[in-house]
Formats: C-alpha cells, structure tokens, sequence
C-alpha cells in the first residue's frame, strides 16, 4: 500500500492520448502553452508524440499537422523541469524514430505492445536503455488477458530492461476490483515499479487510478480535462482533487492545474468528452475502437445489433488484425438469435 | 452486502436534477419524450419536478417554461410502468404542492432536507404517506455532517414515516470510503431502506454509487448522460453497464438505455456535463454552488484567490443563509496571507 504519495510519478498524455481527440492536428504553438503551463504546475512527465506514437503520421493512422519531431523539440525547449516523454509502438514505431526523439530532447520512452505480445518490445526498450533514457512497458488491453498471462508478459519486459511496466486499460474495461487484482499481482512478481494508465469509458477512469495507487502503483497516467481518444483518460486536474483529499502529498500545484484546464487545454477540445454510446459500448464490451466500424456493418449485413457482436468479440478477446472473422461471428449470431426467436 | 441486485430499485433524475441543466426550460413534449424512452426501457421511478423540487418555479429558483404539474400530468400519462416520483425541499415546495403532485398521479415524494434538518420533513413525510404516496428522506450535503450525526437525522424521518433515507451527495464532495461508511453506518441503525444519490464533481459517481451498493443500499439515483445540476449527477446508462458487468441483475433493458442516451436526451443536453473548473472545485471544498458567486466577488475585493474562500467555507461546514460571512472570512484569510508572505 502507497501511502504518502511522495514516490507517485505523473505522466500528462494530453498532448499524446489527446491527440487522437484533435485528429493529430495540434499546431506547436499550443503545444508550447500547454508544455509552458504543466511545467509551471510542476508536472513529472509529460508525453508528446501522434496518438499512436512515434511513426504514427501516416494515412492509416492519420497525418499529424506537425511533424512529431518538431513537436518534441519544442517541448523540450519549453519545459524547465517536466521531463518529456515519447510512446512507441513496435511496428508502427521503430529504433529510427526513437533515436530521433531523443537526439530532440525526449527523457522517456513507453513501449507499448497489445498485453500477449511483449516480446516485441526487447529491441526498443534494449536501444532505449543505451541511449540513456528511461525505458517503460506499457501492456495494453490489459482487460483481455488472464492476470498470470500479464504477470508472464510484464515479466519479460523486466527482462529486457523495462523500469516500469504498465496495466494499460486501452479500451476503459476493467472495474476497480479488477485494477486492484492486476496491479497487486504485478507487485507481487515484479522488481520494478507498476503503473495504471486509465480510459473514462465506464466512468470509473479515477476510481480505478485510486485503486491501482493502493495496490502500489507508482507511475500513474492523466489527461487534462480527459482529452483523449473516446471517452477520454484518468482526468489529470480532477485526479490530483482527490489524491489531495486522499491525503496523498504531490508536488504538483493543484491550482494551476485546474486553471490550465480551463484555460489552456479547454479551448483546444473539439467536441466534448463525454462518455456517449459508442464509448460506453466499447468499454462495456472491452474491444478495440477499430472493431466498431466492422461490427456495424455487419450487423447491418446480417439485421441483427452491432453490440451483440462486439460483446462476443470481447468475450473472444479478439485481437487486431482478426477483423475477418466479425462476419462469420455476425452470420453466426443471425442464426442463433432467429433459432432462439422461434423457441 | 447486496449480491444479486434484484432488490435495487432506480430512479431517473434527468429530468428533475437535469431540470437545472436547461434552466428549466423542459417542454411538455422532450418530457413525454423522455418518459416514453425511460418507461420502454423498465425504468422503475422516474422523477419529474423543477430542479429545487415543487414550487421551484420562481424568480428566485429560476421559473420552469411548463407548469411542473402539467409536466407530472404528462409524464403520467406516458408511463406504463415506471412509477412517476417528485421532489419536495420544505419551504420550496408545501403540503400543498404535494397534493397537487399526487392529484396528478405522483406515486413516490422524496422530501429533502439539508443533513441537518430533517425536523422540517415530519409534516411533508406524513401527509406523504396520508396521501398513499411513497414518502422517503433525502438528506443533502450529506458529507458535511459527521457520520453520527447523518444517523441521527435519518432516525428522524424513519420516524417521521419515511421507508427510505438517501446518502445525497448533493456537492459531489464524497470518496467511495466515505459513501460506504455512511450507508454502512445507517444500514446498522435504521430499519428501512438506505438510498445514494450522487453528483460527479470529482468523477467519482459511478464509484461511489457501486460503494453505496455493495454496503446495501437499494434506491439508486442516476441521471442519463450525467444530465444535472454542474458536473451531473450518476450516469444511469454508465452505472447500469458496469453493474451487469459486476453481476447484479436489474430488469431494466441496458440496450434502449445505451440509445435513449444518445437519441432521446442527448439532444437535448445545452452544453457539455464534463468536469469543469467550476464543479470540480465546489466538490473539492464540499460547499453549495451558490457560495461560488459570492466567493468570486469576495476575492476580487480582497486581492486573493476564491478557491481558498470556498474550501475555508468547507471546512467551516456553512448552509445556505450564512452567505454574508463570506466578506469577513475572505477579510481575514487575505490578512493571513499578507502575514504569511511576509515571512
């Protein structure tokens, strides 16, 4: 159990996470503001790269509309005493990108793999490490695989160096019970710090934080005002509310941070973070945004309603790259629910 | 504990607290409209009532565009199921009011006090149930009364005749642990039934609504789309998925929920129910919204800030009606300010 606060590490991704809620258009000067603005709070870490990190700028995943690699310069000349931290996803992301990132200034590197595959993570977090930066692990999806299949993976990104390894609750689905469990195991079997990076989808993004801070998680992630994609993260300035009401000393002003909420980072929201149905159903469901489309066509396909097909797909832990079979699933349901219907 | 959910009743606040949200301004047709959804979907109890309750409709409170009880008729009339419930504030509304309501087919009354006033609630309570309505207590500000105090006033309103007291959060100031060991604590000491009802000023409603659940509570208050008074109360759709997720069973159709959310009361939502600056501070200091005004205006006169006249106001455990020493406690904390800055 955590008790003082004094060791938690805060990670602000609004400029990461947050990204895919500005469709990776933000200009370097509003990176600047913000950078300028956290940095005066005082916060730890703050993360700066496309919403699927470094490489992300494609067609694919959407072109950022400035290059990341400007973006990070920038922070780092802004910030005096929050260090600047990139995402890495191998594959979209690769040793090139990260090279780059720290000849711009970047402290600290995630490196981020879906919960099963780990092992893809060795060579990143090993070239990391040789470039002097903090290297961390972050299991994403961490909802959809059995607690000693994370405690296996979280171990071997222990073993290639990681300082840290992530519960990474990509798709908002896990409840507090369930934060509790993974990071406590995490604890129990690791030598390095755990940490919980939260999505709102089930509304509980803080709630589950807390419990992951009881269970002794020491690396936590916060997104200003929730900006991030869907549902949005842990909210950053509402998290720190109540860790102070918890009696958990940080030594981040509080004050600044619920004013550059409304000042600095409130301007730049879209459209609202509110948890709405297509967020609520992937959290419910626990399955990867990109599956929505899939499912909703294949309901239409087969008449029957896309969220029956996305909570099978949840309980099949489906995993991207799996797409094809969404129709077969569609086409099975279909027969099932009319068998049903005429019972 | 409560296990399997089947004792949890639900009602529907969007469009009583959510009444403050539109400043009153619900017409007779979103209320049908809503009502018809809600009813569909099995909602048990929905609540139709200016946002401060019968006779609400003030200059002072804000004047609702239709005449509630026109709405209470209304809402009737389209509920085949649901149960329509109203809400009463002693001194707001009357005896009076009351009759109407149930004239018009109100079947439920919460009357609500400040947590410590329930003496006002005896004469409302038994006409209440004279009149053959479900009478319950709702006891607001509930954090700011020491737990043995919460107790104390419950007793009263079981003793008034009350089948119910409600945990009302109304500042959204409570943490999961302090929910649980209020509803503990009146679980222990009451022979009727315990209810919570929850604001999200700090992202916590769903949260402590689960807390309040599992140490047995069983009237359950939420809002779709968060719609209410600030940051909104609990999300009932929200609040629903995770308690499936959690294994109770609720009779109320999780799916129409999902799309009356977003086809029936989104569009009528005028903003944005996200965690502000404004309502995450007024549940950090756990004080009365109306205070915010009066704090702002304070600490321009007195060259401070007004987040440290309202969390002041907090600790001082202040009501309504005590506004005017806001100027005389704002006076002070800028000469202690003066004083410690100076050394």
């Amino acid at each position: 159990m955590n008790q003082s606060g004094k060791d938690i590490k805060i990670t602000e991704v609004c400029l990461r996470d947050g990204s895919h809620a500005v469709a990776h258009q933000f200009t370097e000067q509003q990176v600047r503001n913000v950078i300028r603005a956290l940095d005066e709070a005082g916060m730890h870490y703050i993360e700066v790269s496309h919403g699927d990190g470094l490489g992300g700028s494609t067609i694919q995943y959407g072109r950022s509309l400035v290059d990341e690699m400007k973006l990070i310069e920038a922070a780092v000349e802004e910030a005096k005493q929050s260090k600047i931290a990139v995402l890495l996803l191998p594959g979209i992301g690769t040793v090139h990108e990260l090279k780059e990132a720290c000849k711009c200034g970047a402290k600290l590197v995630r490196v981020a793999t879906h919960v099963t595959e780990a092992d893809v993570s060795a060579q990143h977090i090993n070239m990391a490490r040789e470039l002097g930066m903090e290297a961390l692990g972050f299991l994403m999806m961490a909802h959809s695989a059995p607690v000693e299949v994370l405690v296996e993976q979280a171990k071997l990104m222990e073993s290639y160096g990681a300082e840290a390894v992530y519960v990474t609750d990509s798709a908002g689905a896990l409840l507090p019970h369930e934060v509790r469990e993974r990071v406590k195991a995490l604890r129990d079997n690791l030598d390095i710090e755990v940490g919980f990076h939260g999505h709102n989808n089930l509304s509980v993004a803080v709630a589950n934080t807390l419990a992951a801070i009881e269970e002794g998680a020491t690396r936590i992630d916060g997104s200003v005002r929730c900006l991030g994609a869907g549902a949005g993260n842990t909210q950053t300035e509402v998290l720190l509310a109540v860790m102070d009401r918890m009696g958990y000393v940080i030594d981040i002003d509080l004050y600044k941070m619920m004013d550059l909420a409304e000042d600095v980072v409130g301007p730049l929201i879209p459209g609202s973070q509110e948890i709405k149905k297509g967020s609520l159903v992937l959290g419910y469901a626990g399955v990867y945004s990109s599956f929505l489309l899939h499912a909703e066509r294949a309901a239409r396909k087969f008449g029957i309603d896309p969220r029956d097909i996305l909570i099978e797909l949840g309980k099949m832990k489906v995993v991207g790259g799996q797409e094809d079979m969404i129709l077969d699933l569609a086409a099975n349901l279909a027969k099932k629910q009319t068998v049903e219907a005429g019972t």
